[in-house]
């Protein structure tokens, strides 16, 4: 039985820097930006944004200019279970997916298993608190039987019995995981993870956006900054 | 234990007709058209599409000038198996998506029990078959109790011992249905059912894109005839 | 020589009220709401959306939960110079266009002639000043003839001479008049007039935005209120 | 005077190859192809995408389905003359536009003179024929006084005067330049291509789509010689 509570969001590739955001939005002013050097002594070549450039960043974003912001792009493998995919999937504007289907794809499923269930919040908008439940549940015995070994052999059983893949994948649990490829521009994957890193987000979905936030703060330090959540930085 | 094998959706409202798209192609030559009567004898006041009109969409489709069909708009509420609902969630340029969430909603879940269970395809791209299979479960009994008694008994344990309703769901098969709230122009929801009455289409989702083109047919019939597939009438 | 200074926005169509934006939402839940008696006295039957409706309403703008307000739909009639048409042609996100096209057309154009020239401002991204330049053209001789009567007259020659029109038309000035037919969510236009409702917009396409709010604010009073700048009343 | 006949489109940067739309197409099958070796004898380490592959992407665009095509982008700066970047500017979805705005911009503006005028068509739908019409206009004097030095002078003179650019540009003719930065996936701009590479497209717009197919041509051989028109080669 394949299991695992260990999934996230992979960068494959980047186009575009902080600088195409910057001259994406000078040519309005029929203007372009450059790197300039950030004077560091021991490495003389190392370039970064100028401050008015950074400045102009941090204008756009709190303006709502978003077009700038639309001409970089990213593209992410992601791994995650169906319950969490299903949010995600809702983020489309601007976004590519393309996922493994169990329509053509008969091997055996991996199933997400966390590794402790939260308790039911107060707050029904809230999704669920802090508070961590002790279920009455063995995780290594009654549990992955009753929630994945009894799923698991009745979709081996209808397989083997004939039945086609895209019906007999019916059985399984949303927990099972899946796998998809996922572009779009910085603009639109800034709203994903603004979205999906609050407070109020279910937390097995703000792991991914935790891996995507990572790769935006990484490649577009100065944009995701100023797009990002305020307080991005402690969100876990 | 609430199980369904029925689905599908219900058109809620609708804007536009016919003479929009007309019109809305017409505006590139300054021009307006309007219905004619078609002599009908017994309901004098009839008007349909001039067959001038008619022959406009027909062409308007056959060269992919597509922006006259994204003046008309309709909104259906769609209730299917999750497995279903994700292949349609993949539509989503120029389409609006709101559904039920078990994040917040805990009420005792229904459901889908296929009527047939169909057989593997020889060609993996076809997904199934056209022959039927009789699996080793008994519908009234072990199959409910495996497929669906099983994980709804641990999804009412979580609950019961405090797990919040968003991780609960986990545990729920993909059969579980749910339901939506679907908006578009017709131009969208034309592009949904081409794709998805498609012979190749999953049978399952094919229901939801025949409801939806039977509601295209009766509020945009020129249109339709015009967007759908050459075989739209016998598809199912 | 066909001039004009008044042009704007026609509400041809709408599909949806506050009323669908509620129930988008409330889908979520599973709930659905209705209108309720606002008990007016001399109107019994009139009715109204609920004080919770319209705290939910609220709620989804400020938190940028926007799906649900792309479930109502608005057509419109535009009649604009075409320096203000590029401007909002920008927007087409979940927006569609239909344009009179002079490749096709070769009727007298008629042109915008503003009823002041406003100064230059300070700062470069504000656009212009409020303050009035008396320009040294008299409307009704020189101005007319060099802006308007040199090119009219260029465009007629050109077209007399068999000149096919697209290309003709290069030779016609930005003010030349243009109409298009422009659909798309409620959502979608509220994006439009929150940004062209700013005080930094150009007047010109300001007054279109002001149409297009105008019938927001009678179609989707409370969505509008919601969503709308929060000083849109006194804008122009 | 600033005057020019040429004018297009120039590939800033591009993220992916074939390979990324087989590989997003082969994640449903939860597989992954790889670049192979054409034996070349003079370059061993040559690679190409291998037959297998080339088929799979002639299947998918000959299917429709185009999401995998979605998973490549492109970012171009373009030149045109503002009747042609109005044509250009319809095609907006999945594509980020930033453009040289007269708002801010009051810089000595360039105007587009065509090499030869094009005769009137006789099926209004054409646009235009191939035939060169001689106008009654000399281009080195009374051409280039009436239809850019009076509008021209219009504009300085409005200029000195105090009024805004913003308003000024009004009297600026339809064949004054513009440049935009344009990004977006492969999938778009091959739309753009191929609507804009039909032979009854306006010639002038051809240009700019030339352009752009040749980018595509060059860094997505196999993936255009699917897209594109089937008459491709000798579209000019």
């Amino acid at each position: 039985m394949k299991t695992t509570n260990e999934y996230g969001a992979t960068l494959l590739e980047t186009m575009g820097t902080d600088l195409s955001v910057v001259n994406a939005a000078r040519v309005s002013f029929d203007k372009e930006s450059d790197w300039v050097s950030d004077n560091d002594p021991v490495e003389p070549s190392h370039v970064v944004l100028s401050a008015r450039d950074q400045k102009l960043i941090h204008y756009l974003a709190k303006e709502g200019h978003w077009s700038p912001f639309a001409h970089a792009f990213l593209k992410f493998r992601v791994k995650a279970p169906i319950f969490v995919a299903r949010q995600l999937q809702k983020h489309q504007v601007g976004l590519s997916w393309n996922e493994v289907s169990r329509r053509y794809v008969d091997s055996e499923p991996e199933f997400y298993v966390p590794r402790e269930w939260r308790k039911k919040a107060e707050d029904k908008k809230q999704g669920s608190s802090d508070e961590v439940v002790s279920v009455d549940l063995t995780y290594e015995d009654m549990f992955l039987d009753a929630l994945i070994g009894v799923p698991l052999a009745n979709y081996n059983g209808l397989l083997e019995q004939g039945v086609c893949p895209e019906q007999a994948r019916m059985v399984l649990p949303q927990s099972t995981m899946t796998e998809w490829i996922w572009s779009g521009s910085l603009y639109a994957f800034s709203r994903v993870c603004k979205e999906r890193l609050h407070p109020s987000a279910q937390r097995e979905t703000r792991w991914v956006a935790e891996d995507i936030s990572q790769a935006l703060a990484t490649h577009f330090p100065v944009s995701w900054q100023a797009l990002g959540p305020k307080d991005s930085i402690n969100v876990s």
